[in-house]
């Protein structure tokens, strides 16, 4: 049965208006058919009803930048064994983090870099139905970079590893788009460039700057551009002319502006500068031409207990790059969830230990809630989070004429809640039902297989 | 059918005698009955006859030490991802590597180093029929050397691997008789050490000498004893009332003084001596007590490949090391084959390239072949290689009373040539059949199934 | 008495034309006041003659690129011992090097890169006679490079040697124009450029693309660049105004297009592209516009044995960096001499052994007549050898005016030769004389003290 | 003059007893002639009278066991630098150590590790008057350990530095004795320890267990023995053959075991036991035989800083190293000063950052006032702590005869404080007169020159 109505329903729509009491609303065919106060709604002619009076509906949740295929790990610990104990379940395993976001309501992903083939593979099943899971759409890989044993990750992981291996592993990330593209002439890179385009990606990411994770170091901090000028420009140019999405990978100031300047749609982690504040003009110019803005935030607490793991990664929420937070919603940029979470293995769980878990950003999961949790208190509104987590990913992505908000026509993605998230943002993971284009997900069930998740040390499941 | 009578065999029954041509050799429930000329055998009254006529029998060969969970690659590349890779399957990688050394005519191995539980419990689903393979003895951990990931092996790994999983996998190959025994009060030392007697190996190896593979540095060259005198007496007491074989680890002169002092039965690579010449007298004392010296040679052709490619395992065939190999044999040592070859994987296989696949050592299958070939040429006679390949283990291991021989009441393991390996011992390859506890062996179905021989890329079979 | 006439000489004055024959040429006050015929030459009205009949007399030579304190030790083996041995006596170490260079005839180098204020204090004390050496023209840092031990150079030493020494040696070659200037906004960044330029360099050298040797491992192949285009124009801009040459360092064809693009003075090693051939329409366009082409080439023997060793600097001379230098030669462009050589450490030419020293570019004394060797081998003539290290250096940096041709008013930087240069251009290495602004060099004093081609182990001579 | 009567002290002299007040001590040609009652002195027929009435004269200080070449930073950070600058200048350095020490009282060094040949050429030079400083007593090297670029102790750098720079330096500090010891034959190896022993050392000191610094990795820790138990009796003996004082480097508690067995004079850190508690018996056994327990403490706060700042050198001061420390004094051990500290570069004090310097025990100066405070609150009384810094150092050392104490006959190595350390440990720093064979040390004078204690950066002084 997938016709319903959800009667009584407090409806935060996404679109940022007065939430509307007592609604019913009508989902047929996967889709959303009527929106009417419950009071008018004709139970003899419309679907069986649900009695969801007291509760509060929202669009389905919506994640901009995530990496089912875990991101965090191949810069450092843990990738090897990740990659080498997956690689002949890489599917599986991305299937295991589409079940883990919808599982905590995240009804739509956007995977902004992967393995390409097999992220593609798992979407395609999904949407065929062969599995449940988050609605994934995928960038494969960052134009621009190498892969996971490449100098953009883990380069110093090849000391102890098979070479064979290594390029395998590199290749099949890199997918004709990795590092050597910026030795080429401009022809032969446009050829691979368009190639790309057409392979199926559902979005292009682009590196506008390095991903050399040395460059963290505090004695080492500098940024590049991977391409010149007019590279990037052409880039854009055929990325729009497929119709898709343009993503900007930057990591400081100057990349930034070039991202501005040929109007990416996303920028993911602008805010990440290298401990530079972002100048007033350059905010306000991105948050004019609405690009999707993918703050990647650590709450304070988190970062803290970071740093005093001895953990680099908490230097990420300097001063400044709180600064560069507060200003894009203080400019009424379109500020939109991006945690760059993953499906962590076990063991990297096990390592950081206990008093590292909660608010994590990186795990999938519960990831989301911590970005509202911590944007929040860079100045974001209660509704100013649900939109992030809702229409305002939708609409950078393009994707607003059937996901972001709860209207006619739209599909049938809902989270129903237990309380008023605009009293509280935590009530946001007090989730009652969750529905994927009209079905509702039995929560319990996910993720299954548990291939990731699982203890390590036994059989990646068959 | 398990009864038959191998007849007009040509019989090189291990004990170094005169072959006796045509000869009928009687299996019967697994065990060798009667050994008779073919002309007295009444084929009406005993069991089926196979005729074997123009073929040579000899025992099973067996090798007196190899790493069914590859040792060599612990040591350095590929050694992470096969742990990682294979950590939920070790026991089925194991018999992988048991059914490699089957279909190659070695009925039974002597597995000196390995994961202690895995490698028993392959040990008894061979034994009790549950899989094929070479019957195998283990002695799990090497007495005072901690596992892959610690110094002994591949520490630097632990800069790219999660420490949870490190750990994990040291503790599984330390199985309670690691380095830390090196810290203790010489009481509790001696507690452990008798509790790893009694849990089931097969034969106890102990680290004479340290194993740190820096010192393979050309300038780091220097050995360590990894326990005062008194705890290897203790050690070698201890083990003889267990009624178990006492193994030694050695790499310099000093320590094998050591361990022919304390009477050691089997000594696994004593010619490896960081290019020491081992004094002759020792090399008499060795021999004279009939010590089992498993050399460990490479053919000066594989050497001199693997130091064209950079490879420094091409140093351990110094002058110096072929001397004490020459010596060993020139004074009437008990020279057994002893390869220290694994189930390597497939991409390291890749990695090495073809030109350093063929008489590599250290990959089961040919590795005693190659075992044979090298120790021809330092003076090795066509009857001591064969008897290297059978009697001498058997007799080191004080297992001479079930096999290492054809004799009657003797276990039925037996190699059936087409040639004579007396004219040319590479004929010791031309195997006609395998019969291990009076079972023909089925060479072309094993191994079954592929896991580390299988391309990796794909999942591990269940 | 620095007044003299060499009378008798075969002129080759460096601007390509016929030589002259029995030519005298008169130096008065360190200049060349005449040259005539010798036939014409009144011995009573000028100075002195000194009879060099039978010999050659050109340019004093000139090399467009090297680096008096090592640059090849810094990015690997030697110059942690270098810099901390030597850090009290910069000074000394660049003035020795100096005088390598013009014991062998070098009147005039260009220094692309060094620790700023030695090597200007070092060039003013030679400009003032307070020591001997060649002239030097230095650019101090390459504007957005980091220092030895930040990742453009040997960030691993950082593993073994003081935070304290680490970043005190940087800073003092960063210069305020290190990598850091990557992440500043447009004003900052330019300020710090200005006051660079204005801090008494003779030229300024800029990073187009990176300098990351990671890259030179060939799975790390790649290429970025370090400022956006916009910077570089206007840092081409910022130097003109000042009225110094302005370089490029790339190492990919897409940042070699930018450096044409901008109209630089002199293009370092602009052969080195990773394996790219460099389109020919790109050749012809720095061909026109007169660029300095400073080649850095390895005669090919060199490189074997390079590679024999296991020297990964081997590879440079790869096919495809040969093609490019027989390309700009090919199309008639403003080729240069540019060595990158160094006053390398006593102990690392040690560890090279012998076998690795003749012929090796990057060691001050013989390294310009290597280039020269090398490059007659991509189809350089004879006369073309001549000007490469002389004329051209001075064209491309502008000097002209003053060096770089035997013409009256110019400076008295003379090389006389024993036998003709242009039947073999071996003999530019037979130097019977060498005159630097008109004095005569005595070049077995050179060099005094002799620091760092003194064995080590003993003290820095005060 | 070197001749004087110090009148009117208290009098502590080393041997335990209760103070002597009001008392005159007489020095006369360097040495103690006379100690009387002040009353009882006639003025007129002994040398000039000092009045030191109200002051406390003790033995001169004596520190068992430093390195004048720092030997912490040969263990990682520094050493490199450290060797490369002063390569020229180790006498000179070696010098300084001794003046550092000189100038706080302690007139008598054992320094257990050092560069042979510099280290006895300093003593030499003291001992000669060529220049001032502590008497100094050498080991030279460890028997078998390598040099600063062994795995001794940091191997790691020779991933950054010229293979003949660290060769010649290991080569010096290994002097001959060696790891390669380790692989020889009894026969070889006892003649270059014979050799070795002839050399000129003052004592031996042999490395019982290892000394890879790996192993102080928690996840690493275990111990080795160096040489067989028989080739430790051969060293005892013959070093005791030579009249020389014979120490154990150990680190773990069966090393301890047979140091102890072979009656070793002195054993350096034997409380470091990879936190292990030594055994009851064993302290016992040590404390009857007199040995010398050269404790090397941290005091808890200073550890705890350590700590605090991620430095692994804080672990040292573990609670099973803390219940060591407390059972050999609770046993009467002849426990003594041995600070194991060095001439600490410049560099690596400014890396530590001013939290780090105070109670630092490895910096020669303050160093033994450290100890002492450590100390005491292990359990060690004032009179112990005295004794400590005098008599029994010398007593382990058997140099009792000359040193250790005031007594009539000895040398004149005299203290004189402001204060009474009986009263307060900490007055043993308050002091007013230094007194080394007679001669007056002028304090303020030290040290001259300033080598490694002088900012760096700038020449070493000729």
């Amino acid at each position: 049965m997938s016709n319903f109505a959800l009667s009584g329903v407090t409806l935060i729509d996404g679109r940022g208006g007065t939430p509307a009491e007592n609604t019913t609303v009508v989902v047929e065919d996967g889709s959303i058919t009527r929106i009417v106060p419950s009071s008018q709604y004709d139970t003899s002619a419309g679907p069986q009803v649900i009695d969801a009076a007291g509760k509060w509906l929202l669009p389905g949740y919506i994640n901009g930048n995530i990496h089912l295929l875990d991101g965090i790990m191949m810069m450092g610990i843990g990738g090897v064994e990740y990659l080498s104990r997956y690689e002949g379940s890489f599917v599986k395993v991305i299937e295991e983090g589409a079940q883990l976001t919808l599982r905590n309501g995240v009804t739509t992903v956007f995977d902004t870099w992967d393995a390409r083939n097999p992220v593609l593979e798992a979407r395609d099943r999904i949407n065929a139905g062969a599995t449940i899971g988050s609605r994934i759409f995928a960038a494969g890989n960052i134009v621009g970079m190498g892969g996971p044993f490449s100098p953009d990750f883990n380069f110093a992981a090849r000391q102890s590893i098979s070479p064979t291996f290594a390029n395998r592993i590199d290749e099949l990330f890199a997918a004709g788009v990795g590092a050597d593209l910026t030795l080429l002439q401009e022809r032969e890179f446009r050829a691979r460039f368009r190639d790309y385009v057409q392979s199926g990606v559902d979005m292009v990411k682009v590196a506008i700057s390095d991903h050399l994770t040395a460059h963290l170091n505090p004695v080492a901090l500098r940024s590049y551009h991977t391409f010149p000028e007019k590279w990037v420009r052409m880039m854009a140019e055929d990325t729009r002319a497929a119709g898709l999405p343009f993503l900007s990978h930057t990591l400081a100031v100057p990349a930034l502006e070039l991202a501005t300047d040929v109007d990416v749609d996303v920028m993911i982690h602008p805010t990440w500068t290298y401990n530079q504040v972002i100048p007033d003009e350059l905010v306000r110019r991105i948050a004019e031409k609405r690009i999707g803005v993918g703050i990647q935030p650590l709450t304070d607490d988190y970062s803290g207990r970071l740093l005093a793991h001895g953990n680099f990664f908490g230097a990420m929420n300097s001063p400044e790059h709180q600064k560069n937070e507060r200003n894009f919603i203080d400019a009424g940029a379109n500020v939109m969830v991006a945690t760059d979470a993953g499906c962590t293995s076990h063991d990297v769980m096990q390592d950081l230990g206990e008093e590292l878990h909660e608010d994590r950003p990186w795990t999938l999961g519960a990831d989301h809630f911590t970005w509202v949790k911590a944007l929040r208190t860079r100045g974001l509104s209660a509704m100013g989070a649900i939109q992030a987590l809702t229409h305002n990913v939708a609409d950078a992505y393009n994707k607003l004429d059937t996901i972001g908000t709860v209207e006619v026509g739209k599909v049938a993605d809902l989270v129903l809640l237990n309380a008023d998230p605009l009293v509280d943002s935590e009530n946001l993971s007090d989730i009652a039902a969750i529905y994927k284009e009209g079905l509702a997900v039995d929560r319990s069930a996910l993720p299954n297989p548990r291939v990731v998740t699982a203890p390590t040390g036994a059989p990646v499941p068959n």
